[in-house]
């Protein structure tokens, strides 16, 4: 019997069939196999976290995203952070914090090259490597720095605000000089988070009745500055009319049509871009990577200093992370959503 | 009898109406009216050209645009070019060429300060002043070097483009480097003019039955990498979904939005400027007249090369200025649309 702990096999998932509309579990395959052995300059990672996240969702399509989409019947792929547990590669010897993008799976195997090293902090979980201290927290900061232009003063919303991206957003846009930060959630709960938790001035539920213009009024009666869109369609449109003179969008995600199957509405007053000289820009966090050193130390001052609070929704196993993924895309998230490999 | 050709008296057109969709004579009002006594530093100008504009459209409704809308019951504004015929003010003595924004009237009045020196070239009209050499031509070169950012190579794609911007766009595109310009229009005369003498490589006309993103596909198989929009609606969500990745659109007007009652569309595609980090930004020249030096430069370079077509389509007498600019939203123009102001 083998006494080390160097894990033989690994579970992950397949994209069994595209999902039409919402995923299911019938979008997913688990598999089960054996790792091939080590080759020269490769390590093993058991992978402590992966991660789920809504752009996952755009990739299960065929036809263009940002990347390309995932292939049927393979594994799934995504964020993820672990210990290496066997090496053939000098510069990552066993014990080191890795971080890579072979999530959906509870073992990790390849060339040394397409890992990267993960610090480890005392007293904070190294989950945070998949969420504000990583990609969740560079695409808040690029969003806001470098898409929207965020200058002192601003009046900023920013939707979906409760997110991963969204809690991280509305502390950096705050630390950044906006003079009023607001945000919408799916729920009260969140909308009650987003001003006890996360220094939000003011919130509202998108899931009201009300009209999301009106709600946006009445918490933003002046307008904005720069709306950071996680969540697009009616909220898209309200931002747009809300906006002053010179304002800014970052659209970062799409939210309300990931799953939807019927006609969308387009914004229907984009003349307002010509009379009001408003600007609209999409970004996908992959082009920015090269940020990831100046956020890390702007990041790094503010975390020191207590400046920035965070949530994680950690879901216990690997086996469960499609249902984690399913939950993410229905909203059960705040903050970021993870999956702890051994429960 | 007072010999000297100086006007005692302006015709001049009012708002008498707002329009609800399209003006008709009934939204203007003509009035005689004759000038006070010119004050000290005031100068009096015969117009010779009076330009009628798009834009006008949208100050004629209440509510924002990106300048203040129209008073009813005063008198319109807009460009106009003359020469000054009564001065007290010696900067600009009689007989200077000036161009200022007392449009829609005969006879202009006020303090030199808001009066312009017009260059006047031998062989080449004044109303050059109010279009490819002006406004117009500014607002291309802008559109394109300062808000769509166009690179060498890029294929850029131009609707409206036998109107007076569209016109300028094309070969301004073209000397900026532009590896193919394609453009739209809405008579088979006008595309065939865009290819014949604006120097585009292909066109199609909107008003034919197919849609406007299939007529796009033939005339740029391979995709495009900037929009010129001076319409809006249907073509610009054609546009959207016809970038490529990092493409950028400039929006300079929404022509096919200007008298419309009917409840709009916007663009269903809007999570594409994710997905392929696009960019759309809206702009007015009144923000970016500071440009106007380095654009006289460039194009009096390109002007004098011969390298620049142009078209004026000029309307007799200051009494056709209202149904002018009735034409000019029917799309009756090709080039620059003037009215000369004695007939």
């Amino acid at each position: 019997m083998n006494t080390t702990p160097i894990p033989e096999t690994t579970v992950e998932f397949h994209l069994a069939e595209r999902p039409e509309g919402w995923p299911t579990p019938d979008t997913f395959r688990r598999v089960e196999r054996t790792l091939p052995e080590l080759a020269e300059g490769e390590v093993r990672v058991l992978n402590r976290f992966v991660s789920v996240d809504p752009y996952m969702r755009g990739r299960m399509n065929l036809g263009e995203s940002y990347v390309a989409p995932f292939e049927l019947d393979a594994a799934l792929t995504g964020g993820a952070v672990g210990h290496v547990v066997a090496s053939n590669a000098p510069e990552l010897p066993v014990g080191t914090a890795v971080s890579h993008d072979q999530g959906w799976r509870s073992v990790a195997q390849g060339p040394a090259t397409t890992f990267r090293r993960a610090a480890e902090i005392p007293g904070v979980p190294l989950s945070t490597s998949l969420g504000i201290l990583g990609m969740t927290g560079l695409t808040a900061f690029v969003g806001l720095r470098d898409i929207a232009e965020i200058k002192p003063g601003d009046v900023v919303f920013i939707s979906g605000a409760a997110g991963a991206v969204g809690t991280a957003a509305g502390q950096i846009a705050r630390l950044m000089g906006a003079s009023r930060v607001v945000g919408s959630a799916g729920t009260d709960a969140k909308v009650a988070m987003l001003t006890e938790r996360y220094g939000y001035d003011a919130a509202f539920n998108y899931n009201d009745a009300a009209p999301v213009a009106e709600q946006l009024a009445e918490v933003a009666p002046d307008g904005i500055d720069v709306y950071f869109d996680n969540v697009g369609g009616e909220h898209l449109e309200a931002a747009i009319g809300a906006l002053h003179r010179g304002g800014r969008i970052a659209l970062c995600g799409a939210s309300s049509e990931y799953n939807v199957t019927t006609p969308k509405v387009g914004p229907r007053n984009m003349s307002r871009l010509i009379t009001q000289s408003l600007r609209l820009r999409g970004f996908t966090i992959g082009e920015h990577v090269a940020v990831a050193p100046e956020f890390a130390k702007a990041m790094g001052e503010w975390f020191a200093a207590g400046k920035i609070a965070y949530d994680e929704t950690v879901v216990e196993g690997i086996e469960n992370t499609p249902q984690a993924f399913i939950d993410l895309l229905a909203g059960k998230n705040v903050g970021k959503m993870v999956v702890r490999v051994d429960a």
